[in-house]
């Protein structure tokens, strides 16, 4: 217990260090869309290998494919478990810059936190962990555990790279739990454990009829037209009460437990606010779940985008030749996304019948990914974060998907541990992103007491 | 007697002169559409009165408020019934130029037809009637009915004047029937009286719900979707079979009459070349009618356009703020073009509930238009086509919608003789229009016979 201490003491007096070489981070344009920044993806993953490297950390650059990942590893401890970080160093592209009230990549100091693009998503969220193994490795010469460091350059263009790169390193990269801070904490002040994560299944359907625009007059009630069709096919996909009547959707989907009802419940999601956020009317779904139960832990079918015939100003009078809409269903655990999609597909055919001929097109198919609340890492995860940020956590799941999750579950047999330091409003993706320095440094301490839990130094060993 | 048939020998005489006059104004690129034709348009007026002003009509050019229309009238006959010809010098734009293979504006005579941007729409069909009575004038120096013109520049723009223009010069438009050439013939050599079309209702829906486009995952299931709302919507306004289930809709449809359904079966429509001509997949429709039926006779609803949330390549996971539908309805005889967009606006905004914003717009309305079959006029442009094709005209309605048939039936009290003689491929809004110069000159010889029949020089008069 001695050493947990000094390393927390140790985050602390180093906390302009600390902040010095994040705001050095953040201020290489790696923005991973962009192909002109090629050369800041490669500083960035060099600023990190050394970085690493300074703690003792066995560390290579890694060819994906596509932009580099950083391997780093320190596993001299046999015996112990072994924790794999997993980050990532590419950014959003930083959008109209006169948005911003400093530039994204000159980050500045206001206010308490941290200005600039990356500063929480990721740059600054990966950063607490490093903080936290600089900090054991300062005061006791070695780690509590195992640890390995995953960082890819591609997250913010979808990891096209990273599923590949994990099957072929699996060995490398074995590990009992994997670590990942790139989610946000619940409210200001409130960490937040995500433990559940939606599954993906997005489809493309394009009906064509005639083989150019018709006259809707001159031949209209003659021939099926497309966008009728395609109103029909999307309106069969969900009945009356808004619930997805794709055979066998909702076969697999587990009624929510009592427990986690009630923990949803105790979370007391403001309604009011919520819907006056968002704009619209009133809030619907399905009847009997609560607003933050549908949008988390029940299944969703949504248009995303809808495209036929004339779409100017004022009138044209036509019978499009062509249809096509873009939809996407999130699953919850157990689904099974090809099943989802093989039974969305014979849906859509059989409505078209032989009216339209319909191609039907695949952009995405993911699992819902689900970590267990009863596992040790999860009671270590509580713990550190109570001990982090001076309050109980709180657990919460996403209705988004990360599709890295359910690889390393099925890759490396490993759960993920999601912890979120972030406020939820930091600007993730827009201009002013931004992170409170008081809750960066929360997270290395938590880093810090999360790697003396891992290792048992509190209460029994999680190895069991 | 004599008289007719001296006409008739005058237009046969005066074929080149007829020719060349016809390609004169086709050569004047009186597009309306486009304000740089602004010159074009007042010279092809300008042509036109000074045409009609050698047959001794009293001619005006009358602002209309936009283009030109052009009045003439020769009505010197008391006790004889008067003929408004109603006509337009207007043309659709040409289109890339490159498509024709002689220039639209630079006509030229071969394989027996005029080809160039007007040959037939409307320049050739109405100068049928031109012909008609010079030919009358040259030979007896009288015409055997009083004949009034009105030819507008506004047609392929919508005719947004004419309505206001008509009913501010009712008495001076005063008429007993309205002669128009500016349909087709049903097909080759067969030439077609067309004496129904159809009404219009043309809305455009546009649903919002968030305030802007959500992350399907982040707020799923929570709030409606406009573009599934959208969907729901459009499917709910029609039925399994394809029928229009907005409350009312067929109220005031008249089931088809033996004599009518008979004398579409006679037409022996083509229904594989048709289905082979249009691309679709199969041919679909109300059931218990045959295809031409429901082409011509039966109500329609048609989605012209859809647009909601992403649209380019690939996938984006939005839940769109806004989702937009333009959708059309054609009426048939006895629907009320106000009660059935009445109705539709209640339908909408009863399957939006209070789950999204409702926006409806109107982009037109118009009542159908049904001339009776049984009038003497219809007798006699029947006696009329068969002399001056040679063959019995058929009896066609129009799937399309003329705005102006009930604006004269409405305001002056008059139906319409709708006589079409170019074939129904003339390529009217595309590229090499044509018109056959033997369908025109029957056309002339047509014009000059339904005077004489109009007058009761054969038979009884039509006055009764």
């Amino acid at each position: 217990m001695h050493h947990v201490e000094q390393a927390i003491e140790y985050v602390h007096s180093r906390k302009q260090a600390l902040i010095d070489s994040w705001l050095e981070l953040v201020r290489v344009p790696s923005v991973s869309a962009q192909p002109e920044h090629a050369g800041d993806m490669a500083a960035a993953a060099q600023w990190l290998e050394q970085r690493l490297g300074r703690s003792g950390f066995d560390c290579r650059i890694c060819d994906s494919g596509g932009h580099p990942a950083v391997f780093a590893g320190r596993c001299n401890l046999d015996g112990a478990l072994t924790v794999l970080v997993y980050g990532h160093y590419d950014v959003q592209p930083p959008g109209d810059q006169r948005l911003w009230d400093s530039p994204p990549f000159k980050p500045a100091v206001r206010d308490g936190a941290v200005f600039g693009r990356g500063a929480a998503d990721d740059k600054g969220q990966l950063l607490t962990a490093v903080a936290a193994v600089e900090a054991w490795q300062a005061v006791s010469g070695e780690l509590p555990v195992n640890v390995k460091f995953l960082l890819e350059g591609e997250e913010e263009i979808g990891s096209p790279h990273l599923p590949s790169l994990v099957e072929s390193h699996q060995n490398e990269l074995a590990c009992d739990v994997v670590l990942i801070c790139d989610t946000a904490a619940f409210k200001p002040g409130v960490p937040a454990i995500t433990y559940g994560t939606k599954g993906l299944v997005y489809k493309e359907v394009t009906l064509t009829g005639p083989a150019k625009d018709l006259h809707s007059g001159s031949f209209g009630g003659t021939v099926a037209n497309p966008a009728n069709v395609l109103a029909e096919v999307i309106a069969s996909l969900k009945d009356a009460d808004g619930r997805v009547t794709i055979p066998g959707f909702y076969d697999d989907v587990q009624p929510l437990g009592e427990a986690e009802r009630a923990s949803l419940a105790a979370l007391r999601f403001d309604e009011v606010a919520y819907l006056a956020q968002l704009g619209s009317p009133a809030l619907a779904g399905e009847p009997g779940c609560s607003t933050l139960e549908r949008r988390w832990t029940r299944p969703t079918l949504d248009v995303n985008g809808l495209s036929a015939g004339y779409q100017g100003q004022g009138a044209s009078t036509i019978i499009p030749a062509r249809a096509s809409a873009k939809i996407s269903m999130r699953l919850v655990p157990r689904q099974d996304p090809e099943a989802v999609s093989a039974s969305f597909n014979r849906v859509v055919r059989q409505v078209c019948g032989d009216r339209v001929r319909a191609q039907i097109t695949e952009h995405g198919l993911c699992r819902p990914y689900m970590a267990p609340l009863d596992s040790p890492w999860m009671g270590a995860a509580r713990r550190a974060l109570a001990a982090g940020f001076g309050r109980e956590p709180v657990l919460i799941r996403e209705g988004g998907t990360l599709p890295i999750l359910p690889v390393f579950k099925e890759v490396l047999g490993a759960d993920c541990l999601l912890l979120g330091y972030c406020r939820p409003d930091c600007n993730a993706h827009g201009p002013n992103e931004f992170f409170h320095i008081e809750d960066f440094l929360a997270g290395a301490v938590t880093g810090v007491r999360l790697l003396a839990e891992l290792a048992g130094l509190y209460g029994p060993t999680v190895r069991g």
